[in-house]
Formats: C-alpha cells, structure tokens, sequence
C-alpha cells in the first residue's frame, strides 16, 4: 500500500455538518415533518440520480449548465438532481395509478447545482418541498400558506411575512399597457426590484420593452402596490383594478377568496401581506406566488417560496395536472436562526455520564445508563476508566449537566455520586433513586 | 419547446419510495434516531459528493470499480460516497480540533455502487451507521451491542441473533496450524461458508492454502464452533483454546471481558451468541466483530453487522485512531420487516378528513380542521366541493379514520356530521365538542 498521506478536504461549495449543528438540522426536520404530515402532505423519496433527459428538459438554460451530469458504467447519460419539483412530475407520471388524488408530499433532501461559489451559497443543499397536487382549488393555496405558517412558527421564528402574489396580476398590469408581448421580460426585470431598486427597474423596463419613460413609471406605481391595511380594507382601495382586465380581476378574486378562507384561523393575518412586486422568477408559475422573509432579518432574502402552477407533467404525460407548492431553504433557514439566536446548540443529547475509576465497574455503571434511559434520562457511559478529572472534562466539553461517578467507594456501596457540572457541587454516594431524582428535579 | 413526452424512468438499481413505504421508512429513522441519541450518539453530515481521491484510497478493487466517478465542471475527479465509513474517516481528520474525543456520531444517508443490479440489490441505498472513535476500552464495542438491541426491538423485532466473534479468534486458529502467512485467503473462504457449505469451504482451504485434508478438516472444525450454552458456560467448555497462542487468548478473554458487561443488562443476553465462523469481508476490522440475523428470516442476511477497527484514519493522519462501530442495511431491514408483517403501512397521517359541498365553506372547515390539530388530531380539508361519494372514496382509499362533513345544513347551524369510516355509522349535526369526543373514543 502507498503510504503517501491524503489531504483531508471536502470540495469546493460542498461541506461537513458537525455533531451540533446536524442536531439542530435533525430537529428542525422532526418539527417540520410534523407540520406536514399534521396537514395530510406524506412523505416521498426519489433518487438523487436521474436520466440527463428527465432533468433537462425541464430546466432551464442556466440550471442545465450548472447539471452535475456525467455517463455512467452503461453509458447512460445521468445527473444529479438539481430540484425536487422535477423529480415529482417524473415520479407522479410514473406511478400515476398508484397515487391517489389528490395528491400531498412532501420532500427533504439534497439537490446538486454547480454554480459559481460564493459566500452562503452551496452546490449541495437540502431542501424541503410540499405540494398540493390535482387540485386547482384555492383551499389548497390556502393550506399551503397555513403550513408555511405552521412550520416556521414551530421552529419559534414569530416575525416573518409571506408575501403574496398572483401572477394575473402583474399578467394584468402588463397586459393593461398594451404589453402582452413583453409579459416575460417584464417579470424577469420586476424580480430584480429587490437586487437593483426601483429607479434602475424603471430604466430596464423602458429600454428592454421601449416603451416611454412615463410608462414605465406608471408600470413601476403599480407593481410596488403593497396591502399596509386589513385585506379586506386594502381590496376595497384597489377594487378600481377589476376594472382594467379579465386578468386582474381574477387575480384580485382569487386572493381576496383565498384571504376569506385564512382570515378566521389562528395564523396571524397580517403576516400575509399581498405584494405586486414578488413574480417568482420561475417560468412555471401561473397563480397565487409568495415569498417569505424574515422581519428582522431581510437580507437573507426569501426562506419559504412557492405557488401555484398549471400543468406540473407536461414533459412526461398529456393528462394536465395542476398544483400548488412551496420549498423550504432549509441551509439558509439555519443560517437566519443561527444569527436571530433561535437555533438551540448541542453538543449532546444525553444528560448524564457516567464515570468508573476501574475497567472493573463498566457493568454495573452501563446498568445504571440503562435504567437512566428507562426513566427517560438519556445517559452514556465514558468509556475508559481513566482520571476522574478527565472524563468530568469530557462532560464539561460536551455539555452534559451531571457527572454521576462510580469509584471504589460507591462501587463497594452500590451507591453513586453525583455531581451537577453547571454548580460544582457534588453529592456522595446516594442511591439510584436519589441519583434520579436530583436529575428530574434539577 | 419541443412538445415529445419523454418517458418517465428511473435508472436500473435506482428507485422511488411511494408515501406509504417513505413514511414507514421515517418512523424507522426516528426510531433508531432516537436510540443513537439516547446513547450519546450525536448525527453529523458529509457531502454526496467527494474528491476521488479521498474515496479510492480506502476502497477494495471491487468498490473502485463500481464507484459513480467523473468530472466536474472544474475538470475535478469527483465521485459519489459509496459508504459512511471513509467520509468518516475524512470528516474527522480534518475537524479534529474541533472534535471532542472519544467522538460518537451516528449518520443516515445514501451511498451509491453501480453494482450489477440483482433482485433485492440497489445502486443507491440507505446506511445508518453508528461509531464510537477514540477509545480502546471494551465499554465501546459492549455499548456498540446494545445500540443494535435497542434499535431492532425498538423496530418491534424480537426475534433475532447477533453473532459474534473476534478477529484475533480467527488469526488465532490460522496460527496454531502453522499459517500465519495465509490468514487473509483463509478469513476469504471462512467468509463463503453461508454460500458454499461447509465441504466446500474445507476443499477450498485445501485447495488454496495447500494444506492436507485432515488439516482442513480440523480448522473447520474449529471455525464451525458456535456457542449453544450460556456464555459463562460456554468459555469453560473452550477454556483450553486459550493455551495454544496468544492471539486465541486475548480474542476469548476480550469476548469474555465484553459478555460480562451486557450480562446483567435487559439485553437477552440468548441473542449474543459466539460464532467462530463469523469473518467480516472487510479488511479494516481488528477485533470484535459482528452480524445479526433475523430467525424467522435468516435467508436475508445480516441486517446489522460491524465490528472494532484499528487505525480509521491512515490514509488520512498519522494519528492512530481505533474505533467500533455497526451499519444497519436500511432497505434490506425494511423488506424484512415488510415480509414479517412487522411494518405498519399508513396511507395518511391524519385521521379526520372535513368534507365541504360548497366552496363557501372551506373557511369554516379549515377553522375546524385547525382546531382538531390543536387537539392533537391530525386532519386534514378536501380541496374540492364534489359529490360527498367520492371525498369519502378519497378517505376510504387513504385510510382516514373519519370523515367530518360540512353540507349546507351543517354550515348554518355550525355543526359537523361524522362518518366512521370502518363502521360506516354517521352521526349528524354534532357540536365541535362532540366530534372530537367520537374521534379520541374510537
């Protein structure tokens, strides 16, 4: 064997979860997990590699560049997953009459994209999908907002607004102007008010779409409308709008239907603020559109995007199959509740180690991990019997709250002494209940 | 755009996990999940993706062959982790100063090897690995055993066998009949004795290591041996093993050593059986080592199998780290809970399904479905104001316990009629009160 040293590194825009923030991850994903199963969405797996064509298809120019696409052992075409909604049309098309509609997933893994690396942006990353599928009633955007609500209220993130959106809207404003040509560029020069403001989104659309400086603002008035008032208030402000186009008005109808059915719930409604300007850059959209941010913490940008979409298979199937979803950014999601100071951080799960000072009372020290466990304190054992003052270092390392120690005295005694790692103080040779009882009470 | 329909597929060896099967799957993973924890296991994450380098190195020929390797967009050597156990060794290599010794970690996740494919075999599948790095002490690999216990009766198995051996048993016995040059061809044929037979495996060793029959005769004799009495029994009967080298002695004083710590646990100690036959393929193992079988289901394999390993590290560090450690078979554990009939299938999570008949009720049937979650009833709305027919056809296929309708009558006079899906009885126009009465008596 060549006994040249490797370097240890992980590739460029990949990178290692340690023990405490895995954790934090896991528990993230048991509590939004819960959310979607408490809503009725059960969960899929597809597999991270997929035929090139089924991906490609779909995705557009930059996302093909940015494949993770290589031939296999057969010299099958393959690539690594860049989405799930992708994989969720193949999936539903294949196994179409295994599935009942409607149909709820959800997803959580990871997704491969080669972009450029820069600062908080990761070629692997996980994200966490729900949709709504077969259905083109606006319950089900109302629901799919409830569990964006739900689940980032279930991690104790409070102030957060879901903007809302509807793309006959900005269809209609466009459309309005005599633009109905221009619609896409128009969205694709909209997305960009947050990166470039509005003085320069009024200067691209004038160029891009040649259309008068006035134009352009009058454009611009009308897509940064935002609801600062109750829904019901601002749809009564802007009722005039039914008026210019079929487009609009269904817009307009849609959401005020959808803010009906939220409006008597415990999600706090002024969390939903409706918002012309949010076009969701994807092409696939075609309904009621959010975004979610963080009220303390805007620059991060949107953690939980989705909406509504008209025809998810129609690479794979002639059957139309409409739906409404949203994808949670779970690795900027931890970002923003690392910095907001909401992310627990353990280094451990379990509260008691225990220590022997003799390879002799390893048994009687994992009987007593044991019957810990069974009284739902979770309990490991150091495994060498080495000075005392180095395992309680361990525990103090880890963050263990009590050191339960088994030298001679207490072996001889079959009693334990316990010591409370945040206090210091230690109490000697006490029985196992006792044991017990100063680590529920503390 | 061109309008073909491309033909959903996945790839040979790769496959989708339908709801039913995804959601048993994580329950499974919250299980064990749960176990690792309660023992101080804490989880972390490496990428899909590493350098080739960092793979190739630790991998056998058989693996580097079957290895998903390519280029990426930076002309990198790049492949997909086909185990847990080298991006482990990477991991902690190049976090070591941010690690605390002895380090404890769990991960679940896929690894791909682009296998021939076979019934029953993937190219991508599930590992659940769980390993105690750092430390020497016996107290490892006993609490190693007690991991994979609690994790198979956590999943409801009871009946089941962990067989056990120790590296130095096998060294031992290669020794005592003068081929200590020829151990590694030997553990290889000890290996195929499940597949080939006993007559065969002897013919081999002949064949192979050019001894005489009787020869071969004998140290089948001795590798067949397997424990049938209770341990403490057992290692009087083979006592006189201990005096023909020193490799027997210290494998049999360490299996001792280890039984007489779990022996007075709530592990069945009747489920730890010493067996001499027992290899590992896997050059790395040093010590004790380990596989479990199903007794109503032995034709499967080993579900969980592992062992102690010497030096985790070397192609990585100059630091000697030892370590124990154990891999579930993910899917191989689900086929075989699935054909015990141990796994249950759930086509939903929730277990009331509101029904509305008009569009204008969804607000109040998603007040209620709300109310019954806050209840601890998952429920969920029917999108759709169809024929009551087919919103029960949708509970009846999915399995919702209840159906909760709103029709006109109910929705004037604020009250639900209930139909017990298996019984078929409805009860009308109750309270809200009443409702989740019937749902938490059922």
């Amino acid at each position: 064997m060549n006994n040249t040293l490797i370097q240890p590194r992980t590739l460029s825009g990949f990178r290692d979860r340690l023990p405490q923030e895995a954790y934090a991850k896991a528990s993230i994903l048991e509590k939004v997990s819960e959310v979607f199963l408490s809503y009725g969405f059960m969960p899929i797996e597809t597999p991270h590699l997929e035929y090139a064509d089924i991906l490609v298809k779909q995705g557009s120019e930059e996302i093909q560049k940015e494949l993770y696409r290589f031939r296999d052992h057969g010299d099958r075409d393959v690539a690594l997953r860049f989405d799930q909604t992708v994989p969720l049309a193949r999936f539903i098309t294949q196994h179409r009459h295994e599935l009942i509609m409607p149909f709820k997933r959800y997803v959580i893994g990871n997704v491969f994209r080669g972009e450029r690396a820069q600062k908080g942006r990761y070629r692997e990353f996980t994200q966490c999908d729900f949709d709504f599928i077969g259905s083109d009633s606006l319950s089900c955007d109302a629901e799919i907002l409830q569990v964006i609500y739900s689940s980032l209220s279930a991690l104790g993130l409070q102030e957060f607004t879901i903007w809302v959106n509807h793309r006959d809207i900005l269809n209609g404003i466009f459309a309005h102007f005599g633009l109905h040509e221009n619609i896409e560029s128009g969205l694709r020069i909209i997305d960009k008010l947050d990166k470039i403001g509005l003085d320069e989104v009024q200067k691209e659309l004038q160029k891009e779409l040649q259309i008068t400086a006035e134009k352009a603002q009058e454009i611009c008035k009308l897509v940064t409308i935002k609801q600062t008032s109750h829904y019901s208030e601002f749809f009564k402000e802007i009722a005039y709008l039914k008026d210019y186009n079929d487009a609009l008005r269904k817009g307009l109808q849609d959401l005020e239907s959808m803010f009906n059915i939220l409006d008597d719930l415990e999600l706090d409604i002024s969390s939903c603020r409706i918002n012309f300007s949010i076009a969701r850059g994807l092409g696939y959209y075609t309904g009621i559109v959010y975004e979610t941010t963080l009220n303390r913490l805007k620059s991060i940008g949107s953690v939980c995007s989705g909406g509504r979409y008209d025809n998810l298979t129609q690479s794979f199937s002639k059957e139309r199959l409409s739906g409404v979803g949203a994808s949670i950014g779970l690795d900027r999601l931890i970002a923003a509740l690392m910095e907001l100071g909401i992310l627990e951080l353990h280094g451990t799960a379990v509260r008691a180690l225990l220590i022997v000072t003799n390879d002799a009372y390893f048994a009687f020290a994992h009987k007593i991990a044991e019957a810990l466990r069974h009284s739902n304190v979770k309990a490991e054992v150091y495994p060498d019997a080495v000075k005392i003052k180095k395992s309680l270092g361990y525990a103090n390392a880890k963050g263990h709250e009590f050191g339960v120690i088994i030298g001679d005295e207490e072996f001889q005694t079959k009693t334990l002494s316990v010591k409370n790692m945040t206090s210091g103080i230690q109490i000697e040779k006490v029985s196992f209940l006792h044991t017990l009882q100063i680590i529920r009470n503390s």
